[in-house]
């Protein structure tokens, strides 16, 4: 019996990825698709690339259309998933791809966002410590930001082994679908080619507070965050480049020891042979993600790169990865490793 | 039952391509990967998009290794395919992703590669007139070039139904991934990024003959082609732009019609809805092809544009479809007309 | 004596690569800078790559704010341009890189445009037979289109030897800062990188009536032109790969003959050496061009390509060209042909 | 009475960049240019950007060729630049863009080069302490690494202003032109658009004992650091992520006020207002370096981001504005701090 879902948002990057792996995904049946401003127009227009929805028509994001779906996948605005998710009732399960539910303390909301905290649901990273237990048969799930997934997956294994110092220093570079596709002259193709830029630093990204929430959940201390984004030219992809000073007595072997101990069984996180370095790439519109870490001798910190695409499993793809394990679907289900390369 | 394909030729673009489908296609199980100057190698390091596959190791290119497969897909230099094919027998489907069984006139093969002519096989573009039942219970697969490709199904549906004079102008911009994963200084990133660049201009590209080959056998008579390929700063893709003129009393109407009945059942090729045109970002990854054409009112001419993934449709995709085909299995198996977008 | 010059339209492409040539023009001094939306801003926010302009502030477009330059120069919307030159008066040199003033022939104008004609200026292209006669001395220049330089430096040879039929088919590469900096979805970065699409196809882009006149002026008859841009994934370039069917009788010794010739003495123009193929990335960021002609004997067409920088000889380099013509400088002064490569 | 420089090395990056900077040099006089490989091979075929030079055939790198200009520029393999040095003699100012002569430490060489030591010559960084005095009149100057360049001129102002702490984290990102025109595979353009990765992770990268060496010098005190180099899908451009920790009592305001005062009178490095980031595209092709310097109050780090273009300011312009100290000549002639953007 199909899986019945719902995409708010589907003109997006994030909701065009979803549909992308939904189409996919052997146990799903796509239902109503909708939008705001695109209310009315066709999908085809709008997604060129999902060429078997192109004669479906956006609807208006409304509890009626939503309504009568298995799961719904939220795709909007920040401040706006609150609303909707009430009226879907507690059997519905709801998929925030947003950053309204991710965040425990809300002092941190208040700070990042400005607004009023809308609450707190099961967060989607099943391969943190008790991730999969928190995401078994829930019908609320926030998917994680797209730099605290590939952050969280690169440093987690060093401080849940008590293997690193609480102060972690992480530069990111992101494709521009990270951005978003509302036009921007930043963003324009002529703006972006060429050039490599930072942008929201010293530590105001609104993913900070998330990646610490999740490193010291693993650290069972505070871990400080020096966080600053880059914006890469190219359109997918998240380069996470992460360094924390390794506590004394730690060795290189330790190090290894611990995450190859940590990712031994995740379908989706591949630690590298040694010497093999991540490269965005190689994970281009798959779920995986690749993980290398090394102990720089001469300062002895721990260096942990990661490699995701930020829209799949920076996103939907961790969406859908969730929604099996709500749904008690194989975690894998309609969902690769393998990337589109060149 | 599995289908059991080997894949020689593993290191580079198309072989990895293969893989990519192959992997994802539920009828089949992969059996040997050879390489030469690559023979020893972990997969892993030589395609490190392909996670499932990263501890295989590439065994040496023989009938050895490659026998015991119900499919072998060459991906080959030029010239080699025949002497492999030989080994393998005449109950192994052999799918040729080379040059060697493309054209049908040995005299146009010794003028385009300046070698013996090696015979002529079945040709895997299904969506030709006659294109299927060439290639069903076929043992042996020429799979075309990735330009006549796009350029055959842009402009053989005007030439089927008689609307165009015999003489075709085609421009094509290609992704690098065309030229192969071979080192040369002129595809190095520092060169190709931020450039567009014509090569073997003049008639004189390899493809030339196959494309006069396809568009001639749909006019029932010679066509002759003027070909200009460009190379393009992106990876994959092919934009083939093609005219010719029309005959007279031609009319919009009639060219959308005929346009509109070849491809009504076409499982791949997409003709868009008037207004919208093809783009390479939206087959990215995909066996789609994206087809546009209009009726250019002041010079009478038809253009037609097609978008195809060079290494999907324009080489794997299309092998694999054609393997479909040849084995009676379904022809869209373990096919997508979903692009990774954007 | 220092030139005086402004720049209305300070904040956008074309305004902006003015100012990066105008700054190291060494007869020139930068008076006013000019905006509309954007006027009160600092230019060092606009146009982070003009660093000794950076603390210069925009003032809004007006007559008085022009006034008192002996040039000025005006990269504005379509129609603008008549309003302000009047302003002005007949003694200052204005420069007009829009559209306004290109076509001889107002029904052009208002097929392709839409709106009144507002008359024709001299026109900037000193490369076409007398095309530096009629810029000696004048104090009004359209700049040409960039699709046009491009076209008519590859074509017009052909055409004023009478080596090529009537009949041109066209299809130009363009980088994105050809559609100008107003952010517009389809032009994000997220969008073009990876992506080749055409746009305008059909006749209908604006340019097509300029390389028409161009053509048809060397010729001495009407020539017909069908043109196809498209966009590509790169910041900067034009690539224009033109063809024409060679008339009886014509050889490719007499068509060399005919492109060396015209090119002999051009400080700008340079006709690559036999073999060699025009690259965008070799003219980045210069005012050469870069030419190659050769004829496919099999279809007897000519096939010329050119390489330009679309904002500099295609915008404002082929603006400062004609500027320093007008004023009886040296044609060259403050131009290069070295492009920034790789 | 003009300056006479050869340039060895012509046919790469870095001799191709030189020499476009040379050309418009109003005191230079291009002399011989050599090759290895290439000798023989018009500059045309090798550096296509190069018009002017277009016709000039590559010597052989000999002591004979390169004697009898003023200036030598050496663009050679590690290793190679002491033999040629020492046959040209003292008078000759003999300007090396390789690595052989920027260490002080005989043990750094031989640890990260693993060849005995050349030497240690001034070095080319005019904007550091005692820069200037160091290169004025000498006969033979080390051009720094482009990544140190970035690296150093990021963080000495906190480091001589007494700031930081002595550890340093450094994550930059370089185009593809860094690594040469050698044909790798990994540098295929197929490989590196749409990519991010890192290399030489762990301390292992080269260039850093030379930022070690230049911080340190700063510092007073030994400086380590932590440096993780990122390839970037771009043809150039280094952006510098750098931090350290503050000292007890810095705050916001004294950082802001180190780098204000320690750059206010330099021609080429511009401090950005508050809240503006440094981008590749803007230095693009030009000798500028953007930087912009925070502090993160949460972890009390500072992060100091520079942008630079890799072969002007972190090669070959670099390598002119040293020359211009040396001979005498006004430090910024023939160099440009306007970029080319977009």
């Amino acid at each position: 019996m199909a899986v019945r879902a719902a995409v708010a948002g589907a003109s997006g990057y994030a909701g065009g990825e979803a549909l992308r792996l939904l189409l996919a995904h052997p146990e799903v049946e796509i239902g109503a698709l909708t939008g705001n401003a695109n209310a009315g127009q066709r999908l085809g227009t709008l997604q060129p690339h999902l060429l078997p929805l192109a004669d479906r028509v956006l609807a208006p994001t409304t509890a009626e259309v939503l309504g009568g779906h298995d799961v719904v996948f939220l795709a909007l605005p920040h401040g706006q998933s609150a609303a909707v998710a009430e009226q879907l009732g507690p059997d519905v399960l709801v998929v925030d791809m947003g950053a309204d539910f991710r965040l425990a303390d809300p002092a941190d909301w208040e700070r990042f966002y400005g607004s009023p905290h809308a609450g707190t649901w099961p967060y989607g990273l099943p391969e943190l410590p008790g991730g999969r237990a928190a995401l078994e048969g829930t019908r609320r799930i926030a998917v994680p930001g797209c730099y605290p997934t590939a952050v969280s997956l690169a440093l987690f294994p060093a401080y849940a082994a008590g293997l690193a110092e609480p102060e972690a220093v992480i530069v990111a570079a992101s494709g521009t679908s990270g951005a978003g596709k509302a036009a921007k002259p930043h963003l324009l193709g002529s703006e972006v080619m060429g050039s490599m830029s930072p942008y929201g630093v010293g530590g105001v990204h609104r993913h900070t507070p998330e990646m610490i929430q999740n490193l010291s959940g693993a650290a069972g201390e505070p871990v400080a965050v020096s966080f600053t984004p880059t914006l890469a030219p190219m359109p997918r992809g998240i380069l996470a480049t992460c360094s924390a000073r390794a506590r004394a007595g730690v060795t290189a072997e330790s190090v290894r020891a611990a995450y190859e101990k940590t990712f031994a069984d995740e379908p989706f996180v591949r630690l590298l042979p040694e010497g093999q370095w991540p490269a965005t790439a190689s994970v281009y519109g798959s779920n995986a993600v690749q993980v290398q870490v090394a102990l720089d001798e001469a300062t002895h910190r721990i260096i942990a790169i990661s490699a995701i695409d930020n829209l799949t499993k920076g996103t939907a793809g961790g969406a859908v990865q969730s929604m099996n394990i709500a749904l008690g679907l194989p975690e894998e289900l309609g969902l690769t490793t393998i990337g589109v390369a060149p």
